[in-house]
């Protein structure tokens, strides 16, 4: 079932590793079909290099396995908390990248400081609050996905596709799995640009509001006009 | 029409990748034709695995497109303000390498501390100032280009072939546009080096004017006694 | 003798050259028999290039050359060392890899700080402290190892796979080769985040006690829950 | 004529690109003849692609052309003052690798901090004073060879084979010219580490005299045990 999908998730997965932001068996994408009742996702633990998309595991939204031998990513469970909550994304990735886990660990929001940032994250990439003892130790993974959501309680997920778990790291969505791990990557980047921006120049402020409409409007929504035409403007 | 000016072009768009100065559809390169009517420029977010040199979209000056199935650049229009101002300058070039983002970002230019900027860029690689509202707003990268020919009104911008627009990122600019992208990868390694020269010793002041003309000379101008007789000083 | 545990050892010298953790002849790695009487190492400033799983050179656990037409590795006491105190130990490896090297000459141990410490770590990994001056004249290989088991007197080097020896660099250890290998990549990844986490936030504290048990629970001990069944635990 | 020599200096000049050291034309490296009459060297600003080991550049000791059709690198003269200073010094590598040009730039020495670099050079590697206006503007690179002897007056060059140029960057030399390069490379190497090193602790202190004995001795030297007895200790 749902081949076509889990060739997606693998080539997206592959994608991760491709653009240097995997070590090992680390990192994980998933999609969500379209009736939102089942995921594709990594299964857990398997080396990229002898990964086939055939590996693919399905599980429902309940986190039970339809389909596959293998296990699915321990992480599973936080994705389906994030397609519960944004019910307009439909595939979602997680890394640790860097400088993304970097600002993660640091406690810190990564700042729009510039046109690269502006592009892709309308504002700030938000770092989630501290888990609580509680949190941790039952349904880790589910309460991962729930600070997730929290955190965007009132920010628009579609504008800024991108979360930093605090001390664990970045988790991106998108419309499909290559455009999840598209904004791995540029999280990567604009995360490392930040740190590199903030040792230059200490005292630095957030862009301003006006330059940050205007470089995201270019490339998104009904205004767009970065790209052509028949494609997703990305 | 001017197709060994499309294959110039499209050859110096895939050196960027090759240099690893771009992601995924970033940066752009363009070129002037000899009777300055025609810009040969890259297509909007187009992937460099896919692009062909046939790809390339030839504008006339005002940014009509004169030959082409793609759109242009979103960013033609900066480049067009620079070839109306530079009449000297045959090609540009435009990243998000981050090093030079990172400087833009801050609001600085890259001071000359040493031999490896003073090769290339015959003093300071200036970063403009923030552009008004009004500016963004309308005519945004028209405006671009204005605010990088005006930073150049008391500075040679064949000396400095480079800016940095601020909270954006570099343009870069040549005889031609394989010397468009070496100075965007030069930059870089300047912009790199500097921060690093920068983070070492708080309080480095710029090099001697003496150094400083003795290494730019040395490769440019009349005097110039680097590389073979019968190549580019480059 | 000990044909495959050449190939191990000589396969995982090799990793880290791909994981591109060692220049020109830096780097090597060990493993011990099954009953613990000869170990297996890289054989001295041979050419990586060059080496063949039959240079790897057999010692007791003297240090006496037992097989092979090579001299062992310049710091084959060190593993020797570690193979006597850490008798469920059965590989080391050591590199010079940037920043494991620079918070060993730094005098600092990595902190634990998120999730990607964790999973591999259980608490900070430690730096020794400097050797005496009568350790560094005589038997100096031998001390270092010493100096390493000394270090892990309170802890549990199971669980902290890794060691910083002041003013030197890493040694890593682990159940084969390949994972020695592993840890010392792993070693190399965090002390990497770490470094930049700290630039970010100087005044950053260690993770909680909780989140550092959950994550390095979910990889090992009875109650892991990460990767296949059938599989090692990494 | 030296037909071997400019092989050697070839392959030496293509390993600074395999190592990542140099950009474009940038970079030199030569070596001298057994009766310390000619010097062999790569050609000026000649791209490394299309160079072949025929393109070396003989010069006699004062830099007179005797065969080649090329003109020699602009940086010749500082070779050659080398070579009279040091004669028991075979060959010369010049890069403008990243850390190495940094210290340069901030005019300060590397100072040994660990075994990485207690392996290789025997002490600080110390950046020259900053040349006189009248040193730069008449022979020019001549006198940057000055600039280099001079520091080294009270110095043991065969111990510490590598000068950074105030202002410019690294010069390295060896018995052969591979072994220049390597000192290259070996040098940007612990440049790097301690430029990490002093951000992770700013009043770290150089490594004890009795531990970069320990190293250095351990590879260079008569009683020297690192390697194979049938090759060079490097």
């Amino acid at each position: 079932m749902l081949e076509q999908l889990k060739k997606d998730v693998y080539k997206a997965n592959m994608e991760l590793v491709k653009k240097g932001l995997v070590l090992y068996t680390w990192g994980n994408v998933s999609a969500i079909d379209q009736d939102r009742r089942y995921v594709v996702i990594k299964p857990s633990g398997v080396d990229y290099e002898q990964m086939t998309y055939e590996d693919m595991v399905v599980v429902n939204i309940d986190g039970e396995i339809v389909e596959g031998k293998l296990k699915p990513s321990s992480d599973t469970k936080t994705h389906l908390e994030i397609y519960k909550a944004f019910t307009d994304t439909w595939a979602v990735a997680h890394t640790h990248s860097v400088y993304a886990v970097s600002y993660a660990q640091a406690g810190r929001n990564v700042i729009p400081m510039g046109s690269t940032h502006a592009d892709y994250f309308y504002g700030e990439v938000p770092c989630t609050r501290a888990m609580m003892p509680e949190e941790i130790r039952n349904e880790y993974e589910k309460n991962t996905g729930k600070v997730i959501t929290e955190t965007f309680k009132n920010k628009d997920y579609n504008a800024i596709p991108a979360c930093l778990v605090r001390n664990h790291g970045p988790f991106t969505w998108g419309n499909t799995a290559m455009e999840a791990v598209f904004h791995s990557v540029v999280l990567e980047e604009i995360a490392r640009i930040a740190f590199i921006t903030e040792r230059i120049n200490k005292d630095i402020q957030p862009m301003s509001k006006c330059l940050l409409d205007k470089h995201f409007k270019r490339k998104h929504g009904k205004e767009a006009y970065y790209g052509q035409d028949d494609e997703v403007k990305e």
